[in-house]
Protein backbone atom coordinates (compact mmCIF):
# COMPACT_ATOMS: atom_id res chain seq x y z
CA UNK A 1 0.00 0.00 0.00
CA UNK A 2 1.58 3.65 -1.16
CA UNK A 3 1.08 6.56 0.88
CA UNK A 4 -1.96 8.15 -1.21
CA UNK A 5 -3.78 5.23 -0.65
CA UNK A 6 -3.51 5.37 3.16
CA UNK A 7 -4.36 9.50 2.71
CA UNK A 8 -7.41 7.90 0.57
CA UNK A 9 -8.70 6.00 3.18
CA UNK A 10 -8.57 8.45 5.80
CA UNK A 11 -10.64 10.57 4.14
CA UNK A 12 -13.18 7.91 2.80
CA UNK A 13 -13.14 6.32 5.64
CA UNK A 14 -12.92 9.90 8.02
CA UNK A 15 -10.75 8.82 10.29
CA UNK A 16 -7.27 7.73 11.76
CA UNK A 17 -7.91 4.63 14.03
CA UNK A 18 -5.80 1.91 13.90
CA UNK A 19 -7.17 -1.14 16.03
CA UNK A 20 -4.58 -2.90 18.07
CA UNK A 21 -5.20 -6.49 18.36
CA UNK A 22 -3.34 -7.59 21.42
CA UNK A 23 -5.19 -10.48 22.00
CA UNK A 24 -4.97 -12.17 25.30
CA UNK A 25 -6.51 -15.20 25.86
CA UNK A 26 -6.87 -14.85 29.69
CA UNK A 27 -8.76 -11.40 28.77
CA UNK A 28 -11.36 -12.80 26.13
CA UNK A 29 -14.74 -13.30 26.95
CA UNK A 30 -14.83 -16.81 28.27
CA UNK A 31 -17.24 -18.27 26.37
CA UNK A 32 -14.85 -18.34 23.19
CA UNK A 33 -13.01 -20.71 25.11
CA UNK A 34 -15.22 -23.38 23.88
CA UNK A 35 -13.64 -22.71 19.81
CA UNK A 36 -11.26 -24.59 18.01
CA UNK A 37 -8.76 -21.56 18.12
CA UNK A 38 -10.22 -18.97 20.28
CA UNK A 39 -7.96 -16.19 19.45
CA UNK A 40 -8.42 -16.46 15.96
CA UNK A 41 -12.72 -16.36 16.83
CA UNK A 42 -12.17 -12.97 18.81
CA UNK A 43 -9.97 -11.26 16.29
CA UNK A 44 -12.56 -12.54 13.36
CA UNK A 45 -15.54 -11.13 15.62
CA UNK A 46 -13.51 -7.69 16.25
CA UNK A 47 -12.58 -7.14 13.07
CA UNK A 48 -16.21 -7.20 11.26
CA UNK A 49 -17.10 -5.15 14.06
CA UNK A 50 -14.93 -2.58 13.67
CA UNK A 51 -13.50 -2.60 10.02
CA UNK A 52 -15.76 0.47 9.02
CA UNK A 53 -14.29 2.71 11.29
CA UNK A 54 -10.40 1.87 10.95
CA UNK A 55 -8.01 2.17 8.79
CA UNK A 56 -5.03 0.04 9.77
CA UNK A 57 -4.96 -3.58 12.38
CA UNK A 58 -1.90 -3.48 14.80
CA UNK A 59 -1.52 -7.69 15.89
CA UNK A 60 0.92 -7.03 18.70
CA UNK A 61 3.39 -10.30 17.80
CA UNK A 62 4.18 -11.11 21.13
CA UNK A 63 0.25 -12.26 22.60
CA UNK A 64 0.57 -14.58 19.67
CA UNK A 65 4.52 -15.60 20.09
CA UNK A 66 3.20 -15.90 23.65
CA UNK A 67 1.46 -19.33 22.86
CA UNK A 68 4.03 -20.93 20.66
CA UNK A 69 3.35 -22.54 17.51
CA UNK A 70 -0.39 -22.64 17.70
CA UNK A 71 -0.01 -18.83 18.72
CA UNK A 72 1.09 -17.98 15.12
CA UNK A 73 -1.11 -20.05 13.65
CA UNK A 74 -3.93 -17.75 15.21
CA UNK A 75 -1.81 -15.00 13.65
CA UNK A 76 -1.46 -16.13 10.10
CA UNK A 77 -5.34 -16.48 10.24
CA UNK A 78 -6.00 -13.10 11.65
CA UNK A 79 -3.36 -11.47 8.94
CA UNK A 80 -4.93 -14.18 5.90
CA UNK A 81 -8.54 -12.91 7.00
CA UNK A 82 -8.05 -9.05 7.27
CA UNK A 83 -6.49 -9.34 4.02
CA UNK A 84 -9.04 -11.71 1.99
CA UNK A 85 -11.71 -9.67 3.75
CA UNK A 86 -10.53 -6.09 3.90
CA UNK A 87 -7.73 -5.70 1.45
CA UNK A 88 -7.67 -1.92 1.77
CA UNK A 89 -7.19 -1.67 5.51
CA UNK A 90 -3.07 -1.37 6.29
CA UNK A 91 -1.88 -4.49 8.50
CA UNK A 92 1.29 -3.40 10.97
CA UNK A 93 3.18 -6.27 12.62
CA UNK A 94 4.26 -4.58 15.81
CA UNK A 95 7.08 -6.63 16.04
CA UNK A 96 9.97 -3.84 17.50
CA UNK A 97 12.56 -6.35 15.53
CA UNK A 98 15.78 -5.17 14.32
CA UNK A 99 19.25 -7.41 14.17
CA UNK A 100 22.30 -7.21 11.64
CA UNK A 101 21.81 -6.92 8.28
CA UNK A 102 21.41 -10.88 7.05
CA UNK A 103 18.88 -11.25 10.44
CA UNK A 104 16.57 -7.83 9.91
CA UNK A 105 16.43 -9.38 6.01
CA UNK A 106 15.18 -12.71 7.55
CA UNK A 107 12.58 -10.53 9.82
CA UNK A 108 11.40 -8.54 6.31
CA UNK A 109 10.77 -12.01 4.78
CA UNK A 110 8.81 -12.90 7.81
CA UNK A 111 6.58 -10.15 7.62
CA UNK A 112 6.17 -8.79 4.57
CA UNK A 113 6.70 -12.20 2.19
CA UNK A 114 5.60 -15.13 4.84
CA UNK A 115 2.82 -12.83 6.54
CA UNK A 116 1.75 -10.15 3.80
CA UNK A 117 1.92 -7.53 6.33
CA UNK A 118 1.96 -3.70 4.97
CA UNK A 119 4.30 -2.30 7.57
CA UNK A 120 6.64 -3.86 10.64
CA UNK A 121 7.96 -2.02 13.62
CA UNK A 122 11.56 -1.52 13.98
CA UNK A 123 13.63 -0.55 16.89
CA UNK A 124 16.46 1.35 16.65
CA UNK A 125 19.20 0.47 18.70
CA UNK A 126 21.50 -0.79 16.09
CA UNK A 127 21.61 1.85 13.43
CA UNK A 128 21.24 1.82 9.85
CA UNK A 129 22.21 -1.57 8.31
CA UNK A 130 19.85 -3.03 11.02
CA UNK A 131 17.20 -0.94 9.23
CA UNK A 132 17.69 -0.58 5.64
CA UNK A 133 16.89 -4.53 5.36
CA UNK A 134 13.20 -3.60 6.12
CA UNK A 135 13.22 -0.43 3.15
CA UNK A 136 14.18 -3.00 0.08
CA UNK A 137 10.61 -4.12 -0.08
CA UNK A 138 8.01 -2.10 -2.96
CA UNK A 139 5.14 -1.00 -1.18
CA UNK A 140 5.91 -2.06 2.33
CA UNK A 141 6.50 0.27 5.41
CA UNK A 142 9.16 0.02 8.39
CA UNK A 143 8.41 1.99 11.75
CA UNK A 144 10.93 2.79 13.29
CA UNK A 145 10.78 3.59 17.46
CA UNK A 146 11.38 7.17 17.80
CA UNK A 147 9.73 8.53 21.54
CA UNK A 148 7.68 5.48 22.99
CA UNK A 149 4.53 5.60 25.46
CA UNK A 150 6.13 3.47 28.19
CA UNK A 151 7.20 5.54 31.59
CA UNK A 152 10.78 4.65 31.01
CA UNK A 153 11.05 5.85 27.61
CA UNK A 154 12.69 8.71 29.18
CA UNK A 155 15.78 5.84 30.82
CA UNK A 156 17.54 6.24 27.17
CA UNK A 157 15.29 8.39 24.76
CA UNK A 158 15.98 11.69 26.07
CA UNK A 159 19.69 11.30 26.23
CA UNK A 160 21.51 14.50 25.43
CA UNK A 161 24.04 14.12 22.30
CA UNK A 162 26.84 16.25 24.00
CA UNK A 163 27.93 16.92 20.10
CA UNK A 164 24.85 18.61 18.71
CA UNK A 165 22.30 18.85 22.06
CA UNK A 166 19.89 16.60 20.48
CA UNK A 167 18.09 14.10 22.87
CA UNK A 168 18.57 10.39 21.71
CA UNK A 169 14.60 10.32 19.59
CA UNK A 170 16.11 13.12 17.70
CA UNK A 171 19.18 11.94 16.69
CA UNK A 172 16.80 8.85 15.99
CA UNK A 173 14.61 10.86 13.22
CA UNK A 174 17.60 12.66 12.03
CA UNK A 175 19.92 10.17 11.17
CA UNK A 176 17.31 7.92 9.64
CA UNK A 177 15.24 10.04 7.54
CA UNK A 178 17.89 9.94 4.88
CA UNK A 179 18.06 5.95 5.22
CA UNK A 180 14.09 6.04 3.09
CA UNK A 181 11.08 8.20 2.54
CA UNK A 182 8.15 9.46 3.63
CA UNK A 183 6.72 6.75 1.23
CA UNK A 184 8.56 3.53 3.06
CA UNK A 185 9.26 4.92 6.78
CA UNK A 186 6.75 6.42 9.84
CA UNK A 187 8.07 6.75 13.48
CA UNK A 188 6.27 5.79 16.74
CA UNK A 189 5.59 8.43 18.71
CA UNK A 190 3.91 7.65 21.77
CA UNK A 191 0.93 10.18 22.59
CA UNK A 192 1.82 10.53 26.32
CA UNK A 193 4.51 12.11 24.74
CA UNK A 194 2.01 14.69 22.72
CA UNK A 195 4.18 18.04 23.68
CA UNK A 196 7.09 16.60 21.57
CA UNK A 197 5.22 16.04 18.40
CA UNK A 198 5.69 19.86 17.26
CA UNK A 199 9.55 19.48 17.87
CA UNK A 200 9.14 16.18 15.78
CA UNK A 201 7.51 17.65 13.30
CA UNK A 202 10.20 19.81 12.40
CA UNK A 203 12.20 17.13 11.67
CA UNK A 204 10.09 15.11 9.62
CA UNK A 205 7.28 17.18 8.25
CA UNK A 206 5.23 14.43 6.17
CA UNK A 207 6.40 11.22 7.55
CA UNK A 208 3.03 9.24 9.02
CA UNK A 209 3.43 8.71 12.98
CA UNK A 210 2.27 5.75 14.76
CA UNK A 211 0.90 6.78 17.67
CA UNK A 212 -0.24 4.03 20.38
CA UNK A 213 -0.99 5.22 24.21
CA UNK A 214 -4.50 6.50 22.97
CA UNK A 215 -6.73 4.90 25.90
CA UNK A 216 -5.73 2.55 28.18
CA UNK A 217 -2.31 4.40 28.58
CA UNK A 218 -3.85 7.58 29.05
CA UNK A 219 -2.80 9.65 26.01
CA UNK A 220 -5.15 12.48 24.58
CA UNK A 221 -6.60 11.94 20.90
CA UNK A 222 -7.14 16.09 20.78
CA UNK A 223 -3.53 16.94 21.88
CA UNK A 224 -2.00 14.82 19.30
CA UNK A 225 -4.07 15.84 16.66
CA UNK A 226 -2.97 19.35 17.69
CA UNK A 227 0.35 18.82 17.51
CA UNK A 228 1.12 16.27 15.03
CA UNK A 229 -1.52 16.16 12.23
CA UNK A 230 -0.32 17.47 8.81
CA UNK A 231 -1.76 18.33 5.54
CA UNK A 232 -2.56 14.74 4.78
CA UNK A 233 -3.17 13.93 8.18
CA UNK A 234 -0.17 12.15 8.94
CA UNK A 235 -1.29 10.03 12.17
CA UNK A 236 -2.25 6.53 12.50
CA UNK A 237 -3.36 6.39 16.10
CA UNK A 238 -3.82 3.03 17.52
CA UNK A 239 -5.84 2.09 20.57
CA UNK A 240 -6.32 -2.07 21.59
CA UNK A 241 -7.44 -2.21 25.10
CA UNK A 242 -9.79 0.33 25.31
CA UNK A 243 -12.12 -1.05 21.97
CA UNK A 244 -11.01 -4.83 22.12
CA UNK A 245 -11.75 -5.21 25.58
CA UNK A 246 -14.53 -2.91 25.97
CA UNK A 247 -17.16 -5.63 26.06
CA UNK A 248 -16.92 -9.10 27.52
CA UNK A 249 -20.45 -10.08 27.10
CA UNK A 250 -21.66 -12.41 24.32
CA UNK A 251 -22.26 -8.86 22.61
CA UNK A 252 -18.35 -8.01 23.23
CA UNK A 253 -17.27 -7.31 19.46
CA UNK A 254 -20.84 -4.88 19.28
CA UNK A 255 -19.31 -3.36 22.20
CA UNK A 256 -15.96 -2.78 20.87
CA UNK A 257 -17.64 -1.70 17.12
CA UNK A 258 -19.64 0.57 18.45
CA UNK A 259 -16.44 2.02 21.26
CA UNK A 260 -14.33 2.21 17.29
CA UNK A 261 -17.60 4.29 16.20
CA UNK A 262 -17.07 6.70 18.72
CA UNK A 263 -13.40 7.41 18.34
CA UNK A 264 -13.77 7.83 14.22
CA UNK A 265 -16.44 10.69 15.35
CA UNK A 266 -14.10 12.04 17.32
CA UNK A 267 -11.39 11.84 14.50
CA UNK A 268 -13.83 12.86 11.69
CA UNK A 269 -14.61 16.36 13.83
CA UNK A 270 -10.31 16.51 13.92
CA UNK A 271 -10.35 16.12 10.24
CA UNK A 272 -13.01 18.76 9.23
CA UNK A 273 -11.07 21.31 11.89
CA UNK A 274 -8.11 20.60 9.84
CA UNK A 275 -9.24 21.25 6.52
CA UNK A 276 -8.47 17.33 5.52
CA UNK A 277 -11.82 16.34 4.69
CA UNK B 1 20.13 -22.69 34.25
CA UNK B 2 21.92 -20.67 37.19
CA UNK B 3 25.57 -18.63 37.16
CA UNK B 4 27.68 -21.97 39.23
CA UNK B 5 26.51 -24.11 36.37
CA UNK B 6 26.84 -22.18 33.25
CA UNK B 7 31.05 -21.62 34.75
CA UNK B 8 31.38 -25.63 35.94
CA UNK B 9 30.20 -26.12 32.16
CA UNK B 10 32.56 -24.10 31.10
CA UNK B 11 35.43 -26.21 33.24
CA UNK B 12 34.21 -29.49 32.64
CA UNK B 13 34.17 -28.88 28.80
CA UNK B 14 37.10 -26.59 28.80
CA UNK B 15 35.06 -24.46 26.03
CA UNK B 16 33.27 -21.00 26.23
CA UNK B 17 31.77 -21.62 22.71
CA UNK B 18 27.99 -21.10 21.55
CA UNK B 19 27.09 -21.59 18.40
CA UNK B 20 24.78 -20.04 16.51
CA UNK B 21 21.85 -21.83 14.86
CA UNK B 22 21.32 -18.67 11.99
CA UNK B 23 19.91 -21.90 9.85
CA UNK B 24 18.99 -20.87 6.29
CA UNK B 25 17.60 -23.10 4.43
CA UNK B 26 18.92 -21.57 1.07
CA UNK B 27 22.24 -22.37 2.64
CA UNK B 28 21.98 -25.98 4.07
CA UNK B 29 24.04 -29.05 2.20
CA UNK B 30 21.12 -29.56 -0.46
CA UNK B 31 20.01 -33.20 -0.15
CA UNK B 32 19.10 -32.59 3.04
CA UNK B 33 15.71 -30.95 1.38
CA UNK B 34 14.17 -33.91 0.93
CA UNK B 35 13.67 -34.44 4.88
CA UNK B 36 9.97 -33.39 6.04
CA UNK B 37 11.44 -30.71 8.03
CA UNK B 38 15.02 -29.84 6.16
CA UNK B 39 16.04 -27.69 8.96
CA UNK B 40 15.51 -29.58 12.31
CA UNK B 41 17.20 -32.07 10.16
CA UNK B 42 20.36 -29.96 9.77
CA UNK B 43 19.96 -28.59 13.48
CA UNK B 44 19.39 -32.48 14.71
CA UNK B 45 22.96 -33.61 12.68
CA UNK B 46 24.95 -30.06 13.56
CA UNK B 47 24.01 -30.54 17.38
CA UNK B 48 24.93 -34.55 17.24
CA UNK B 49 28.36 -32.91 16.03
CA UNK B 50 28.79 -30.41 18.15
CA UNK B 51 27.71 -30.92 21.72
CA UNK B 52 31.18 -31.80 23.17
CA UNK B 53 32.43 -29.02 22.38
CA UNK B 54 30.01 -25.99 23.50
CA UNK B 55 27.92 -24.69 26.26
CA UNK B 56 25.81 -23.01 23.97
CA UNK B 57 23.28 -22.62 21.71
CA UNK B 58 21.60 -19.98 20.02
CA UNK B 59 18.82 -19.89 17.71
CA UNK B 60 18.81 -16.81 15.69
CA UNK B 61 14.58 -16.49 15.73
CA UNK B 62 14.94 -14.22 12.69
CA UNK B 63 16.01 -17.64 10.68
CA UNK B 64 12.79 -19.59 11.64
CA UNK B 65 10.22 -16.49 11.50
CA UNK B 66 10.85 -15.93 8.45
CA UNK B 67 9.43 -19.54 7.09
CA UNK B 68 6.72 -18.56 9.14
CA UNK B 69 4.86 -21.37 11.21
CA UNK B 70 6.40 -24.14 9.92
CA UNK B 71 10.04 -22.36 10.88
CA UNK B 72 8.00 -22.01 14.50
CA UNK B 73 7.99 -25.85 14.09
CA UNK B 74 11.62 -26.36 13.28
CA UNK B 75 12.22 -24.09 15.98
CA UNK B 76 10.29 -25.75 18.79
CA UNK B 77 11.51 -29.22 18.11
CA UNK B 78 15.50 -27.98 17.98
CA UNK B 79 14.91 -26.62 21.70
CA UNK B 80 13.11 -29.76 22.68
CA UNK B 81 15.57 -31.81 21.06
CA UNK B 82 18.39 -29.55 22.86
CA UNK B 83 16.53 -30.02 26.13
CA UNK B 84 15.83 -33.49 25.82
CA UNK B 85 19.29 -34.90 24.85
CA UNK B 86 21.58 -32.03 26.34
CA UNK B 87 19.56 -30.35 29.38
CA UNK B 88 23.57 -28.77 30.77
CA UNK B 89 23.65 -26.73 27.78
CA UNK B 90 22.20 -23.11 27.81
CA UNK B 91 19.74 -21.94 25.18
CA UNK B 92 19.80 -18.17 23.91
CA UNK B 93 16.92 -17.27 22.24
CA UNK B 94 18.81 -14.65 20.14
CA UNK B 95 15.06 -12.36 19.71
CA UNK B 96 16.29 -8.55 20.15
CA UNK B 97 12.68 -8.50 21.95
CA UNK B 98 11.52 -5.78 23.76
CA UNK B 99 8.89 -3.61 24.18
CA UNK B 100 6.04 -1.98 26.95
CA UNK B 101 6.04 -4.07 30.08
CA UNK B 102 2.78 -5.87 29.24
CA UNK B 103 4.03 -7.06 26.29
CA UNK B 104 7.58 -7.79 26.83
CA UNK B 105 5.84 -10.28 29.76
CA UNK B 106 4.04 -12.01 26.75
CA UNK B 107 7.25 -12.18 25.00
CA UNK B 108 9.14 -13.53 28.29
CA UNK B 109 6.16 -15.88 28.32
CA UNK B 110 6.89 -17.16 24.96
CA UNK B 111 10.94 -17.70 25.16
CA UNK B 112 10.45 -19.12 28.83
CA UNK B 113 7.23 -20.87 29.30
CA UNK B 114 6.58 -21.79 25.78
CA UNK B 115 9.81 -22.77 24.57
CA UNK B 116 11.76 -23.14 27.71
CA UNK B 117 14.98 -21.27 26.57
CA UNK B 118 17.41 -20.17 29.73
CA UNK B 119 17.75 -16.96 27.67
CA UNK B 120 16.31 -14.07 25.69
CA UNK B 121 18.62 -11.35 24.37
CA UNK B 122 16.63 -7.92 24.38
CA UNK B 123 17.13 -4.70 23.25
CA UNK B 124 17.52 -1.48 25.75
CA UNK B 125 16.08 1.29 23.98
CA UNK B 126 12.85 1.17 25.36
CA UNK B 127 14.65 1.43 28.84
CA UNK B 128 13.88 0.12 32.62
CA UNK B 129 9.97 -0.94 32.17
CA UNK B 130 10.63 -3.12 28.87
CA UNK B 131 13.59 -4.84 29.97
CA UNK B 132 12.17 -5.95 34.24
CA UNK B 133 9.16 -7.84 33.23
CA UNK B 134 12.12 -10.88 32.01
CA UNK B 135 13.58 -10.94 34.85
CA UNK B 136 10.84 -12.04 36.69
CA UNK B 137 11.34 -15.80 35.78
CA UNK B 138 13.98 -17.86 38.10
CA UNK B 139 17.02 -18.79 36.35
CA UNK B 140 16.24 -17.28 33.14
CA UNK B 141 18.41 -14.76 31.93
CA UNK B 142 18.14 -11.70 29.92
CA UNK B 143 20.71 -10.81 27.68
CA UNK B 144 20.86 -6.62 27.03
CA UNK B 145 21.75 -5.50 24.10
CA UNK B 146 24.81 -2.87 24.89
CA UNK B 147 27.42 -2.44 22.20
CA UNK B 148 27.05 -4.45 18.83
CA UNK B 149 28.91 -6.08 16.09
CA UNK B 150 27.36 -4.63 12.77
CA UNK B 151 28.93 -1.32 11.35
CA UNK B 152 26.35 0.62 12.34
CA UNK B 153 26.72 0.37 16.02
CA UNK B 154 28.28 3.60 15.60
CA UNK B 155 24.84 5.69 14.32
CA UNK B 156 23.32 5.49 18.20
CA UNK B 157 25.66 3.31 20.25
CA UNK B 158 28.22 6.24 20.81
CA UNK B 159 26.50 9.32 21.19
CA UNK B 160 27.96 10.62 23.88
CA UNK B 161 25.88 11.94 26.45
CA UNK B 162 26.37 15.57 27.47
CA UNK B 163 25.47 15.39 31.21
CA UNK B 164 28.19 12.88 31.80
CA UNK B 165 30.32 12.13 28.91
CA UNK B 166 29.29 8.87 28.68
CA UNK B 167 28.30 6.71 25.61
CA UNK B 168 25.23 5.32 24.90
CA UNK B 169 26.70 1.98 24.79
CA UNK B 170 28.29 2.52 28.54
CA UNK B 171 24.64 4.25 29.74
CA UNK B 172 22.96 1.23 29.32
CA UNK B 173 25.62 -0.87 31.27
CA UNK B 174 25.20 1.78 33.92
CA UNK B 175 22.05 2.24 34.20
CA UNK B 176 20.84 -1.64 33.13
CA UNK B 177 23.18 -2.95 36.06
CA UNK B 178 20.73 -2.27 39.03
CA UNK B 179 17.57 -3.91 37.42
CA UNK B 180 18.84 -7.30 38.17
CA UNK B 181 22.03 -9.14 39.05
CA UNK B 182 24.37 -11.08 37.49
CA UNK B 183 23.04 -14.22 38.31
CA UNK B 184 19.83 -13.06 35.80
CA UNK B 185 21.39 -10.56 32.85
CA UNK B 186 24.23 -10.69 30.55
CA UNK B 187 25.65 -8.15 28.18
CA UNK B 188 25.82 -8.45 24.59
CA UNK B 189 29.52 -7.28 23.42
CA UNK B 190 30.58 -7.64 19.58
CA UNK B 191 33.93 -9.35 19.57
CA UNK B 192 34.66 -6.59 16.56
CA UNK B 193 34.81 -3.89 19.47
CA UNK B 194 37.24 -6.25 21.39
CA UNK B 195 38.82 -3.25 22.85
CA UNK B 196 36.07 -1.42 24.42
CA UNK B 197 35.75 -4.62 26.13
CA UNK B 198 37.89 -3.57 29.12
CA UNK B 199 35.99 -0.30 29.64
CA UNK B 200 32.90 -2.47 29.92
CA UNK B 201 34.87 -4.56 32.04
CA UNK B 202 34.91 -1.45 34.60
CA UNK B 203 31.17 -1.44 34.86
CA UNK B 204 30.55 -5.17 35.03
CA UNK B 205 33.66 -6.70 36.32
CA UNK B 206 31.41 -10.13 37.27
CA UNK B 207 28.61 -10.20 34.57
CA UNK B 208 28.87 -12.65 31.60
CA UNK B 209 29.37 -11.19 27.85
CA UNK B 210 27.89 -12.75 24.80
CA UNK B 211 30.24 -12.57 22.18
CA UNK B 212 28.82 -12.35 18.56
CA UNK B 213 30.92 -11.58 15.71
CA UNK B 214 33.93 -13.76 16.17
CA UNK B 215 34.15 -15.66 12.73
CA UNK B 216 32.07 -14.68 9.66
CA UNK B 217 32.49 -10.97 11.38
CA UNK B 218 35.73 -10.59 11.66
CA UNK B 219 36.63 -10.64 15.40
CA UNK B 220 39.25 -12.13 17.49
CA UNK B 221 39.19 -14.66 20.00
CA UNK B 222 42.19 -14.13 21.33
CA UNK B 223 41.46 -10.26 21.79
CA UNK B 224 38.49 -10.64 23.12
CA UNK B 225 39.80 -13.31 26.02
CA UNK B 226 42.66 -10.81 26.83
CA UNK B 227 40.14 -7.76 27.17
CA UNK B 228 36.84 -9.06 28.06
CA UNK B 229 37.53 -12.63 30.43
CA UNK B 230 37.59 -12.81 34.25
CA UNK B 231 38.05 -15.18 36.92
CA UNK B 232 35.01 -17.26 36.39
CA UNK B 233 35.76 -16.86 32.26
CA UNK B 234 32.55 -14.55 32.09
CA UNK B 235 32.16 -15.00 28.19
CA UNK B 236 29.74 -17.04 26.01
CA UNK B 237 31.49 -16.49 22.42
CA UNK B 238 29.39 -17.59 19.52
CA UNK B 239 30.12 -18.38 16.24
CA UNK B 240 27.45 -19.40 13.52
CA UNK B 241 28.24 -19.33 10.03
CA UNK B 242 32.19 -20.31 10.11
CA UNK B 243 30.63 -23.22 11.98
CA UNK B 244 27.54 -24.26 10.66
CA UNK B 245 28.35 -24.01 6.60
CA UNK B 246 31.91 -25.00 7.54
CA UNK B 247 30.86 -28.41 5.30
CA UNK B 248 28.44 -29.04 2.67
CA UNK B 249 28.87 -32.25 1.78
CA UNK B 250 27.17 -35.22 2.99
CA UNK B 251 29.56 -35.06 6.19
CA UNK B 252 28.64 -31.60 6.98
CA UNK B 253 27.62 -31.91 10.43
CA UNK B 254 31.45 -33.89 10.94
CA UNK B 255 33.15 -30.65 9.28
CA UNK B 256 31.17 -28.50 11.73
CA UNK B 257 31.88 -30.59 14.70
CA UNK B 258 35.80 -30.30 13.52
CA UNK B 259 35.43 -26.94 13.36
CA UNK B 260 33.80 -26.32 17.01
CA UNK B 261 36.83 -28.77 17.95
CA UNK B 262 38.90 -26.85 16.85
CA UNK B 263 37.85 -23.62 17.99
CA UNK B 264 37.48 -25.12 21.33
CA UNK B 265 41.04 -26.20 22.12
CA UNK B 266 42.12 -22.94 21.32
CA UNK B 267 39.58 -21.48 24.07
CA UNK B 268 41.17 -24.50 26.42
CA UNK B 269 44.15 -23.01 26.32
CA UNK B 270 43.02 -19.39 27.14
CA UNK B 271 41.11 -20.82 29.81
CA UNK B 272 44.36 -22.50 31.17
CA UNK B 273 46.87 -18.75 30.51
CA UNK B 274 43.93 -17.48 33.02
CA UNK B 275 43.94 -20.36 35.61
CA UNK B 276 40.70 -21.20 34.68
CA UNK B 277 40.98 -24.89 34.63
Amino acid sequence: MDYLQIVEQIKKKRSFLCVGLDTDITKIPQFLLDNEDPVFEFNKQIIDATAPYVIAYKPNIAFYEAAGVSGWKSLEKTINYINLLHPEIFIIADAKRGDIGNTSKMYARAFFENFNCDAVTVAPYMGRDSVTPFLQFKNRWIILLALTSNDSASDFQFIKNSQNGKYLFEEVLYKSKPWGTKDNMMYVVGATQAKQLKKIREYIPEHFLLIPGVGAQGGSLKEVSEYGMNDHCGLIVNSARSIIYAGQAHDFAKTAGKTAKEIQEEMKELLIQKGII
